[in-house]
């Protein structure tokens, strides 16, 4: 009878991951779906460029609430609002509501990454899986659907009321599990997440997308901390896990 | 070619489960788990009972928060008051606090009824699923994880900060999904429960659970009123819904 190799004990009970560009790739399945979109409408545009200037108000719409400029909303109502920011720039201000409501949903409807799934539902038998992302419940719960993403909790930014990197959105999360921060992996592949969930007391997994923002990408090319975990791909963090 | 006979087409796109007495069988998971582990330490008590008599005490402590005679607390501590409330009654006080905490968790392992799993999937494949259940989000995902509940998404008691049957734990579940109560099917055992969110203008399935508190039971027995489906199990709930 041959000895297998016994699996490597961790003391950690959840991973808690990231979302955009750590588990889907927001750029690419945007510009997809604008140019099917548009395409059928003989509407030509920079479709990738689109998506980069789209995400590029991210930030700043955030950190007006960050801020306390205004009260919490949902990502949805700051991608919708972006959106709109944004339609003119490309000549496209008479898109109706409804057409800028379908759009704006086309973040319920981004694609995981090649190696998110398998790495996913391995580290699913051993391991609680939940998001801690900026992105609301609905958005999270139609993408989980849409992609199959096995996750067992939707945690982060709504049910907390806050935008990651504020301390509470990791560690209210962490509490609604029942859980303590060292018990948790952040799962991300942006240093200055990990740098937030460490200095709280978290485990920490960086996942390389150095191609998330395309080619010309020069940001989060590598890890630049010690992070518990550094890995190339959801398989290879599930081979370090040992599922 | 044979045509098959067409799904019938509902207006609802999620389905919100009441768990405790629903979607799992409290009573005899909790007997089962207590009689084997005080077995194993040959202490003998009517653990049906026991269980019966802890259930007792979980309406009047929600009732405590619902009036605002205490803060929101979440369900895990009020299980774990109640018990050593209970205790000396059954001539336990001298448990020790890893004790009482590991059997307060046994609400975190409890088994599906035989017909859940088989209909939960099956309606999983065109509806959105969600708790709704005054269970707090590890109860409801270490259970789900522990019985292989296909949750989307966990709401409810803690993420709306109440406890069912007031207005906004229904509200702010459908509000986190995106969705309006006419959009929902709020799923339950127990009359009042449906009333409550049919008040609030969900659509309702009572699903009958006659045997729930046991062989004496009196309540529940029955549809109390024109619910938009009356089933005896969640895979005639499947069937009426078309999945």
């Amino acid at each position: 009878m041959i000895n297998p190799t016994p699996a490597p004990q961790t003391p950690y009970k959840a991973l808690l991951f990231d979302i955009f560009g750590t588990v889907v790739d927001w750029r690419q399945s945007l510009a997809h779906e604008l140019s099917v979109y548009f395409g059928e409408r003989d509407i030509n545009r920079d479709w990738e460029q689109f998506a980069l200037d789209w995400r590029s108000l991210y930030q700043p719409a955030m950190e007006r609430v960050r801020s306390g400029d205004r009260g919490y909303v949902i990502l949805d109502v700051l991608h919708e609002e972006n959106l709109r920011e944004l339609l003119p720039k490309y000549e496209l201000e008479h898109l109706s509501d409804d057409e800028i409501h379908h759009l704006t949903r086309a973040w319920h409807r981004l694609v995981p990454w090649v190696d998110t799934l398998p790495g996913l539902y391995r580290m699913k038998r051993k391991y609680i899986l939940g998001t801690l992302s900026n992105g609301n419940i609905a958005l999270m719960v139609n993408m989980a659907r849409h992609s199959a993403l096995p996750w067992d909790a939707i945690l982060g930014s709504e049910p907390t009321q806050g935008y990651k990197p504020q301390p509470e959105v990791y560690l209210k999360s962490v509490e609604m599990l029942g859980l303590t921060p060292p018990e948790c992996v952040m799962v991300a592949a942006h240093n200055n997440d990990l740098a937030a969930a460490e200095a709280l007391g978290f485990a920490t997994a960086f996942v390389k997308r150095a191609n998330e923002y395309g080619p010309n990408q020069t940001t989060d090319q590598q890890a630049d901390s010690a992070w518990t975990f550094v890995c190339d791909s959801m398989i290879e963090l599930a081979d370090e896990l040992g599922v």
